[in-house]
This record gives structure tokens, C-alpha cells and sequence, in this order.
């Protein structure tokens, strides 16, 4: 038995048929991974030990847990160092490592096995290989998109006035894992970190948070000083909705705006720009344009509407507007100013052009877009106005 | 202002002496930080940059993010090169890195800052300097472990017949987080995930996991096989349930077990084994115990009692029976055969001895538990007997 997983061994054989072009092409012989996401990636399971995928030839599986696996390409090891004893290591002269991932002390480790080979970065054939979707990853997306669209039109039926913002993110939280969201939140880097995303209500919205994310948040913690603070929602704001859409082992990215009360000219303005920005940048999203094309489209629309002061935030501004999503919340392309990525079809990009407007909160959109030659085609599929609780 | 924080300078500046002592007895001039763990533990809050830790003197904060922080100890820096124009390296000949949670890439350019400068490791001193917690870690460890309590002492009340085991701890994150759980589970290395804990009914305790946790379960997907699988709860089987208590930003850990039905005399005797093994390691564990004296002392009770075969697992077992809690859930000290650890007053150690029973589920208590010269004092405090649900 291998592992235990729904995905089909002929979609792994092509996602490793993927990695292998790109190591013939960059002239690594071999790589070895450890992170749990290129181990989800490349072995369709999550499992504690090492994946090795030469230049050509079958990837090998060596496992230290979970027991009672049998198959031709799972080697059980209980330390690295055994994994030599199964390949022919003289052909390889250059072997790739994930260096932006594992450790340094890990590295080390698994530097000292191949003392004569060269040691190079995997890191970023496995971000390429991965930021382009199969089609079996787009249904996975597809199919949390759905879920992801779903839990959020039952957020109406939760709200109670006087709540607290974790309490209704707390609400939505358990109706999302009844749709079955997994609730890992898988981000690349240890820097950042997020319990089930982002609600963040009223002028929480602009407490600048230490973490890469488009929008902040106080938190309720030092430890996690992110999102909802436990702030009461008050009349004349905007609770802006960024939860987890991990259905599937794949992560939809989508936010919506919820009011309470009248939130005023400004904010509704605000919130239909980001609209136009997400319709006009999925028009203009089409394999081979620049992503940073998109963020200075972004850019220009929102300074065209004056809107400029307030987008991707207002004490402290977010340097993005968009960036790919899939087994991790933050994967290639990123939509920023000095962004090199280009875009390329089956692309899954969420876009999130957002402003905080003082005094009332946080407004508009996010949806996650698959990048087709006729544009960019949304899988989050929900009504984009501002919905009022009241 | 600084950092906004509940932990005051008085503790951050103990805590910082700590590391202090055991740079100046390890020869290391200055230590940068970047774990988010360690920079909780060192800033109290955490924030993207790093902590500059001078053998003596004051530390300095250098920080990227969040904006609007004026305090005389932090320095603002957009990139970790800047952080040499702010201090004199010429004295630094040993500078301690995070090697074993820092990525290898990261190691690699903050090395070159300090081209004439010898890296050493400063993981382990930072474990060893959280294993003893301060009076106030011990406070925060408390009041972490009165939430967990209140928490499990409302399971029964949202239990239902014919529950899946997903939809009862859905409804248990529910409760948890209403209590003030911040949700985020916190394991030091990237090899171990798992969201908001484990809760395991019946036969799929016996489901062998990839991941180093007591115990498995075959989990809802493969891109997290770990936990609850979907399972209906039916009649003559136990529920375990071991969920999140990080409600300060220290994490209790603590397991009961919850029955439907007649579960049968071999499991009510490994739980009450599990008790047993519980008090007398409590009993035993003082400041100079060896923690491998405590597995020792834990194997031999099942095995006495003719349980070993089911001890820590069935199909696949666990090598320990206990670790250290705060900030992370796998601290110093390890309770473990071949662990070279011994126990010192303040350490705070989760200890868990557990069966499998096959056809039943998994049974056993875990409690967290404060190293004193009188024996181990637990603060998880709640009936250990195994509570029905009919």
C-alpha cells in the first residue's frame, strides 16, 4: 500500500515530470525535498522524511513515519544518511536543497552526505513548477472556492448585534469547518503567522500588524498581533472577512465587506474602486503580462479616485496587491511594484486591492482568479457588495 | 512606545540576563534572533526583524514592521545589512545564529554581515534558557491551564449522539475559542503540523500519523493526515481529546477521555494505568531527576501491568512520554528513553502516557505539570476518570 491520498498516482507522475524539465534545464542532477508542502506537492501525502527526484528516472519515497507503507518507490530510513545507501550517488555532481525552507542545521546535515557534489537552491524550481496549477489542482481550487463562497453567505445568519469581532469571526470559524475547511493555514517562511485568517472590524483595521499581509489588525495577543482585537462592533463600520479557504489541501483567498450602519460616502467609494480594480485586472491578467503591470494598474486607479491615500492601508500600507495561492497562501507570481514574474496560464492569483477609510474600517474585495489566455476567471464566486448586517 | 505588550520591561530584561549568563559561559559574543518564538520570549511581542543580544549590555530591536514604534531600544531597519551600522563589530569574534529554526538562506546572508566573524548555534541555548520558566511564564501557564480546564469541563454539554468526530471537536473549538484560545499552535521545527490539537474516537487512534505527537489518526486529508478522520462516534468507544491550550500565548497541553457506551475492562485498566504512571512520575520528577528516569519509570509501570503492547501507540509508537510546554508545544525538557535531559525547578512538562486499545479508541490522561523541589505540581486540574457522554 502507498500513501493514502485521493490524488492520482498519473497527476503525481506529471507533477514530478514538471520538477524533472526544470532540473534538465538548470543542470541539477537530483534534488531532495523535506517541506511538507513540496512533500504534498510531489507525493500527494504528507509524511516525515525525504522525497528524491533525479533529473530522469522515478522519484523515491524514503519514510520514517507513518509505518505500514509498502511500494515499490517508498524506502523506509530512519536517518537521512541511509538514503545514500539506495541511489548510485557517483553520477551526481549537483544536487538541489531547499534553502529558502529547511533549516541550517538540517542543510548541513544533508550537505555532509554528498561530500562531493555541489549543493544548489531547489527552492525556486519547486515555487515555478508549483505556481503554474495542473488541472486537477484548478478543480481542488475550484472546489474550495466553492466551499470557501458558501461559508461566507452564512455569515448574515451568525451576526448578533453587540458582538465582538472575535465573536463573530469565532461563529464563522465553526461554519467554516462544518463545510469542512481543514484550518491549516499553510504560509511559506516562518516569519508569518495567522490563526484562520483575518476579521478585522472598525478602526482595528488600522493597527499596523508586524506581518506581511495585505491588512493588520491589533490581535488579542502579543504573541499573534494580527486581526481581531475584541474590539465591539460599533455602528458606522465595516467588518472586512479574510478567512481561511483551505477545503482541499488547496487555499482559496477571499475577502468580503459586511457593514453596520451607515459607513459613509468615502468607504463605499473605496469598495467600488476595488471592484474596478479586481474587474479590470482580471480583464488585463493574461499569460505573458508583467505582473507588476497589474500593481501599478491598481495603483493608478486607485490614485485616480483619490483613493490612493487609503489603499492597502492607511498607517502602514501593504506592498502588494495580489499574489498566487495554492497548497500555500503565498506562492508566485507576486503582484507588486518590483515584481519580475510574468503571468503564465493556470496562474492562481488572488487579488486583493483593500482600503482602510479612518473611523470606519477596512473595505473591498479579494477573489482568486485562474489566469486563462482570455483573462483571469474568478473561483470565488459570491456577490462583491458591501452586505449590511443590520 | 514600544512594543505593545502585557509583559513588562522588568521580565523582559530577566529573561535577556538569562540568555546573558549562558552567552558569557559559552563564549559567544552577541546573539540575532529571528524565530518568532524567540522573539516573543525576548521582545515580548512579536515583530518582523531581529533581537541583537550583546554578551553584555543592553539588546536592540531591529525592526521592519510594524510601523509607528519609538522606543530608545529599537531600531528601524528595512534589511538585516543595515543592522551593522548600528553596532560596533569589531568586538564580535562569535556571533550566535537560530541554525536549527532559521532557514539555511537566511543563515547564509546574515553570515556575510559579519564576514570576520565566527557563527555559532544559538538554538540550544534559547531552549535551554525557556525550558526554566520565570514566575510570570508560570503565571500565563496557569491561567492557560484554568482556560483548558473550563473548556473541557463543557465538552458533555455539546456532545450529540450520532456526532461525527469532527463535528465534536468543531463544536469544542468553539467553546475553546469563546474561553480566549488564540487558536495558533505553536511546534518549534516545520516538520509537525496540526490545527487546534487532536481529537481521536475509537478505531482511528489506531491510524498511524507521519508526525512525532503521541499520538495519530488518520486525519480528514492527506494534506494533513493527523486527527479526527470524519468518523461517526459509536457506542463502546473512547474519544481523546487533546486540544489547543495556548491561551496566553503559553500553551498547557492536557488530554481526557470521553466515552460512549461500554468501552470494556482492558481500557478502563490502561486508563487508570495512564493515572498511575500520571502521580508517580509527579511524585518522582524533581529538580536532578533524569528525564530518562521518568520514561523508564512510565514503561515499566505498563509493563507491570501487562499494557506495554499498547503503550504510546499500537500499530506505530511514540518514543516519549512527555515534553516541555510555553511558548511551543516540544520544549526542553524531552521525556524520552535516550534523552540526556535533567529536570530542573521551573521546568513545565506535559506528561502523557497513553494507550491504544484496539476495537476501543485511545485512553489515558495528560496533564502539565511545574518542576518544584516537592515533585511535579499539575496545573491542569480537572477529573482524570473517563467521562461518559451517554
Amino acid at each position: 500500500m502507498g500513501f493514502n491520498t485521493n490524488i492520482p498516482s498519473s497527476e503525481i507522475d506529471f507533477r514530478i515530470s514538471k520538477i524533472q524539465s526544470l532540473l534538465a534545464n538548470t543542470g541539477i542532477d537530483a534534488i531532495i525535498l523535506n517541506n511538507n508542502a513540496n512533500l504534498f506537492y510531489t507525493a500527494g501525502y504528507i509524511f516525515n522524511g525525504y522525497v528524491f527526484i533525479p533529473q530522469t528516472g522515478n522519484a523515491i519515497y524514503f519514510v520514517r513515519r507513518p509505518v505500514g507503507l509498502s511500494a515499490n518507490n517508498i524506502i523506509y530510513i530512519n536517518k537521512p544518511e541511509q538514503i545514500v545507501e539506495h541511489i548510485d550517488i557517483s553520477k551526481l555532481s549537483t544536487i538541489g536543497l531547499e534553502l529558502d525552507t529547511t533549516t541550517y542545521s538540517t542543510i548541513e546535515r544533508l550537505n555532509k552526505i554528498f561530500p562531493n557534489a555541489t549543493i544548489a537552491n531547489a527552492s525556486g524550481i519547486l515555487r515555478k513548477v508549483r505556481s503554474t496549477k495542473t488541472p486537477f489542482e484548478i478543480e481542488c481550487l475550484i472546489q474550495s472556492g466553492e466551499k470557501h463562497a458558501k461559508t461566507y453567505s452564512q455569515i448574515p445568519s451568525v451576526y448578533r448585534d453587540g458582538m465582538t469581532d472575535l465573536e463573530l469571526q469565532i461563529e464563522i470559524e465553526r461554519l467554516s469547518r462544518l463545510e469542512g475547511c481543514l484550518g491549516q493555514f499553510r504560509i511559506s517562511g516562518d516569519s508569518m503567522e495567522i490563526f484562520m485568517g483575518n476579521l478585522i472590524a472598525g478602526e482595528n483595521a488600522d493597527n499596523p500588524s508586524p506581518y506581511d499581509f495585505a491588512m493588520g489588525g491589533a490581535g488579542l495577543n502579543p504573541s499573534l498581533p494580527v486581526g481581531c482585537n475584541g474590539t465591539t462592533i460599533t455602528q458606522g463600520t465595516s467588518i472586512m472577512v479574510d478567512l481561511n479557504g483551505n477545503f482541499t489541501g488547496y487555499m482559496t483567498d477571499m475577502t468580503r465587506v459586511f457593514s453596520v450602519g451607515e459607513i459613509g460616502e468615502l468607504a463605499k467609494k473605496a469598495h467600488k474602486c476595488s471592484q474596478r480594480i479586481n474587474h479590470e485586472l482580471a480583464e488585463m491578467g493574461k499569460p505573458g503580462t508583467p505582473a507588476k503591470a497589474l500593481f501599478e494598474r491598481a495603483l493608478a486607479i486607485a490614485t485616480e479616485e483619490g483613493l490612493d491615500m487609503y489603499f492597502m492601508g492607511h498607517r502602514q500600507h501593504a506592498g502588494f496587491v495580489g499574489h498566487g495561492v495554492g497548497i500555500e497562501v503565498n506562492e508566485l507570481p507576486v503582484i507588486a511594484p518590483r515584481s519580475k514574474d510574468i503571468l503564465e496560464e493556470n496562474n492562481v492569483i488572488a487579488l486583493e486591492p483593500k482600503f482602510v477609510i479612518p473611523q470606519v474600517g477596512a473595505v473591498g474585495i479579494e477573489n482568486t482568479y485562474v489566469v486563462t489566455p482570455e483573462g483571469m476567471k474568478s473561483i470565488t464566486n459570491a456577490p462583491e457588495e458591501i452586505i449590511s448586517l443590520d
